[in-house]
């Protein structure tokens, strides 16, 4: 069985290449470079040196958000094209179940946290069991890093953190949890497509395939272009009302 | 802090570029292209790609053995000649307490195994604590799997184990420890510059570099050539005594 995943939800670009014993080609950057300009190359170049041929493909697996608007469309665009092109199903993998999957077996509570901005973070809790299963305690959500850290005062067990949301709220969550704070290593520090592929792996032995045509990414929230149209429109119409 | 790592120990050519807080560029190949062809190429794309100056850089990390003869001296020769050229100490990190590295915060033994032919494998035997911290219990050895595996059913604990050992060996691995076996998902069930450089960073901190011209790999076994020079020469020795 053999998987491409692709990971652009957030400030990460990623792409690799798995079958279900090891990653055959992966590469990540966090860069300023735009993913629009690195997704396309990166992938065309895995798949040349892995010599892979799209027939040997089983699906292909994509990052399927929360995260950056931008970075979720450019994923989806990229993966939904590969998908019709080389008529393959695709595997919509939670991007903070994903970053959970990149620390397997750990023995702590994990905790992604995204920068959502406006002092919110994307955030799921997670566990892995004695089996090595990943058990989702609290599902994806937007919340305040106020409120999420009052939570996991009132848990009082060590949390190991991750994300882009930790250089943003390390100081906080430091005071606030103090010795019970634990923040993943580099090498697991942020998304990663090989941890998108081997849970999209996991995913695709339980059925769990979209078509290209169905698949989109879940935002959470609404954008701020449509927040701020929102607004517009509230505003335009209090004036009517005058 | 920021260190370029190289990992070439085994089947896995890899190279990455990070700081404390995260990956900044990382590639890694598991294909049939040999190291000699992929890695200079890959640490010049992930150098450009990453916008890294040669002064930026803290320290090269190397993954240090044991593996594959050739692949630790081509890892080596690469890491020796950028450390020369650019002025910078390296850090020779472990081949399998790197591997171990990789599943940080982990819950079970860890048991990385490289295939060493001959019905051996290259293995140390690690745990982290409660803190985050990696612990070894066993050294880096050449050890015979049968002897391996008896020695860890005595412990009686749940093993989990990564490596190219694993699909050699992994029938026998169920065989004798039932239940009690894991095996490491597939983006964390092989060798990666990510891991190297991570542990290399907390090498690094505790000040534990080596010059350029001072580096060499650990093998820990002599090489074939070396294994049939002497009995080559043990042959010829018998011969003169007749």
């Amino acid at each position: 069985m053999k998987i491409l995943a692709i990971e652009s939800a957030a400030l990460v670009a990623s792409a690799a290449i798995l079958d279900e014993d090891t990653v055959l080609a992966e590469e990540r950057l966090n860069t300023r470079l735009t993913h629009s300009q690195t997704l396309l190359p990166m992938i065309d170049e895995l798949v040349r040196k892995a010599e892979l041929k799209a027939g040997e493909l089983d699906a292909i697996a994509v990052s399927a958000g929360p995260g950056s608007f931008t970075g979720l469309r450019i994923g989806a665009a990229t993966a939904k094209g590969l998908g019709m092109a080389w008529d393959k199903p695709l595997v919509a993998v939670p991007t903070l179940d994903a970053m959970a999957y990149g620390l397997w077996g750990c023995r702590y509570l994990i905790c992604p946290i995204m920068d959502a901005r406006r002092s919110q973070v994307y955030n799921g809790l997670y566990r892995f069991d004695e089996n090595g299963a990943l058990v989702t305690l609290r599902d994806a959500r937007a919340i305040g890093m106020e409120e999420l850290l009052q939570e996991l005062k009132e848990q009082n067990e060590p949390v190991v953190f991750l994300g882009d949301g930790v250089p943003v709220f390390r100081a906080a969550i430091e005071e606030a949890l103090t010795t019970k704070a634990l923040f993943a290593p580099p090498q697991q520090s942020r998304q990663s497509a090989g941890a998108v592929g081997a849970l999209g792996l996991e995913l695709l032995k339980q059925g769990k395939t979209v078509t290209a045509a169905a698949f989109a990414p879940s935002y959470l929230r609404i954008s701020q272009a449509e927040r701020e149209r929102a607004r517009r429109l509230a505003q335009e119409q209090e004036v009517c009302h005058d």
